[in-house]
């Protein structure tokens, strides 16, 4: 077995070390319930698309400490061989709830959610965090770029930039989550039943020395063909190479386009786009892939660039404006000396940086007669909004922006993947996850969705929950005033 | 076997489709030479610290289609049999050559470089750039933090907020060659020897409801004390209650530290620093570890921050400022139809962008007194100053810059990996690395090391390879001119 399919190690030294203590304090079974949230929605964007879930679950499956991780831990720190057994017997036994991938999510709103006790929960943070953050980011980016590009196809083409090898697999997934068709990543299409798409480099022709022979060979040895023509000059030599060859070729290959790499892809592709029309390939597309993000490509859309199909690499494969999404992992509520759950928080000097506590739920408030979204309901994990004929919606911190609701659906977003350790959700494929990311994407209103200055989606608390949160600020609030030392 | 041990699929589907051009034009076993370099160093650094030839060594030598493999290309290509035969009888047999890990490394010359038959070249470019990019990248961020660290104790804390796990895994190993000193990530320690580093979280602090009792029961279960004192308030809460422990447990623990997470750090470590000293714990080290880079730490120091300890996580691990190093992959030289070597070039509108033809070695120049560098000099293969008295050294573009050089050692920075597909390369262990990179970075004049706005390193091609490449400009040129159809 690799490293990679037992990640049991894969988390921060300090998790295991406060193992150690729980373990040693007798503490290990407590109960603990810990939220993952992020604070900002990443690039401006006004929603992001939870992405992640799959990879979580491969890693909590396999989550067990080897033999040979618990001689490595053995020799490297001074825990007892008393805890090191325990860590050897270890099995996650515990509850996770999570956001499916392709949900819809936003800011300060728990996205996933562990319970069990304290040693299990402690463990998962790291590779949860790693797995959440990164996958996120990048369905997100990836959504945002779609929006941009309509219904044309939008191939992820980003792997020689990733950051490593399960970015550029695990990346590239979550493209597909975010709306892209295809990657030019082969593991990523055998592992994920993602199409591949890619027909050839500059290289090809620089081997056959011209672009005629080179794209004649080629087509010669594949149907479908699309011609890089920027090799040595766009208009002078790529593309009446590529012509001459498809009429040469004529019905034995199908000439599916031709494709742009450098130079101005606004005036070269109107110009291509003039050359294949007059040849008589209306049919064929012009694909372009030169460090495009929704920026540039919103450009050459207002240019009226006659691209057809999109290949996006770095921009999207790293989130190159933003490389990382700021999730975090907070413990929300723990149970106590005398066994009662006590809910938890992490004060800040920074309204927006202190946490809710208590285990909770999230609602999506839906209208009932057109199914478009009204907003979203934290509420404590005992509430049900489904049982109230109107609800009081509020933000959390500038309260006079409220509304009454009636006539709505109540969706919870944080649904059961393992219970007492078993996994009881059953996976959909990617296919089958595209098509529920669509679906929920097409229920958020146009200006909650626009890459430019969105509208801020709400996202309030109930008042029971809001009342927990000041109460609980109270309390902690009177403890550190009252400290004598 | 997983996919992360066999990654021979993890390649643009363009490679294979032109593989299978190659194959079956019968060219597979032209000789061909591909280089991989960059066009301009990230975060405007002096110099970039290469990584990742350990990946790319695992990678080389576990190259092999599988069944499996085999099985998937024939259900999504058109391929014939004969040519999922030839992939699935497909050996890498030809020569890597590389500058060493932890080698200093510059712009617009070769830092590794294949040789071998067009598809032994083609198969191997997507994943050799995905891992030299990133790995490069972040072993030179973290050099641009080392910089400014000095020699204070530098932590990577960043997987969390990795691209995922594998960026979590290279990627701290890649802060360690330039200039980190251990890591939180177990797993990272385990597989490459890392020291690992971290104690305890706020959610301890949480689950014990005060400082207190958390830092207390921690002291009791490990020696090795560092407590994150600012969960509920630093100087009321945290520190007190670190003290008052410490205190009571004497020698029976080493108060090694507090670790500071939020807050006003340069403030907060002065006012830290008083308690520690009034409370007779002059050696007790302060941590700290809040969204740090080079700029912020820079500041930290600027105002006399009271800090020992760096912990850097989100900035280095993703190289945030910058995520993706552009490092390309382009032919050289390639075998042509009468079996003679003819080098290629990729002509471009841009003087930067024009690569550089012919199979290439770089000459690290040093002044033979001193050892100082005097600049890098990009010759052919077949060139060797080691035996001129004295060399020409001038910049490529702008030639009026150049300089005489006597007195001088060569030294090459492509060294052999692999021969004829097998690894001739006594690999060093991490340790000697780092070792390496020290040495190497220390004949570096401190002019090219500052972080901001450093000097230009200059790397300057030899006569007779600046005239191959105006030559083969001429021709690609008077092609172009003379193309009719």
């Amino acid at each position: 077995m690799s490293e990679h399919d037992n990640l049991t190690l894969h988390t921060d030294f300090y998790e295991i070390n406060m193992m150690a203590t729980y373990f040693e304090k007798h503490m290990e079974n407590r109960k603990a319930v810990f939220e993952v949230f992020f604070r900002k929605l990443p690039f401006g964007n006004g929603y992001a698309v939870f992405a992640g879930l799959e990879h979580i679950i491969q890693y909590i499956e396999n989550l067990k400490f080897t033999d040979d991780d618990i001689d490595y831990l053995r020799q490297v720190t001074d825990y007892p061989d008393s805890f090191l057994e325990y860590l050897r017997n270890f099995e996650f036994k515990g509850n996770i709830k999570s956001a499916y991938e392709g949900d819809i999510v936003f800011a300060n709103e728990p996205i996933l959610q562990v319970e069990g006790s304290l040693c299990e929960c402690q463990l998962v943070e790291t590779a949860i965090l790693n797995m959440v953050n990164y996958q996120t980011l990048i369905a997100t980016k990836a959504s945002r770029i779609r929006t941009v590009v309509g219904d044309d196809p939008l191939m992820e083409f980003g792997t020689r930039r990733a950051q490593e090898v399960s970015a550029a697999l695990w990346g590239t997934r979550a493209t597909i989550i975010g709306g892209f068709n295809a990657t030019s990543n082969v593991l990523a299409g055998k592992k994920f039943g993602i199409p591949i798409s890619g027909t050839h480099a500059h290289s090809l022709v620089e081997s056959f020395g011209n672009d005629y022979d080179a794209f004649k060979a080629y087509a010669q040895t594949h149907h479908d063909c699309v011609f890089l023509v920027d090799t040595y000059d766009t208009l002078k030599s790529g593309m009446p190479s590529a012509i001459k060859v498809a009429n040469e070729m004529g019905d034995k290959i199908n000439f599916a386009g031709v494709r742009l790499d450098s130079g101005d892809m606004a005036y070269l592709s109107k110009r291509v786009r003039e050359v294949l029309d007059n040849a008589g390939y209306p049919n064929t597309k012009i694909y372009a892939s030169n460090d495009l993000d929704e920026t540039t490509i919103a450009s050459l859309k207002m240019q009226q660039a006659k691209i057809d199909v999109w290949g996006v690499g770095t921009k999207v494969i790293t989130a190159f404006d933003q490389p990382a999404l700021g999730a975090v992992y907070k413990m929300v509520s723990v149970e106590d000396n005398n066994g009662k759950m006590t809910d938890t928080i992490k004060i800040s000097g920074n309204a927006e940086k202190v946490s809710t506590p208590g285990k909770k739920q999230v609602w999506r408030i839906t209208d009932s007669k057109d199914g478009k979204s009204e907003g979203d309901y934290v509420t404590l994990a005992d509430e049900d909004p489904r049982k109230e004929k109107s609800i009081f919606m509020f933000h959390p911190n500038y309260t006079y922006i409220n509304k009454n609701v009636e006539n709505f659906d109540a969706t919870p977003l944080l649904k059961p993947i393992f219970e007492k350790g078993k996994l009881i959700y059953d996976r959909p494929n990617l296919k089958q996850i595209v098509h529920y990311a669509e679906k929920e994407l097409a229920s958020l209103w146009p200006e909650y969705k626009r890459e430019l200055n969105p509208q801020k989606y709400p996202v309030d608390l109930s008042q029971k929950c809001w009342n927990n949160k000041r109460d609980i600020i109270e309390k902690i609030r009177s403890y550190i005033q009252d400290i004598k030392y």
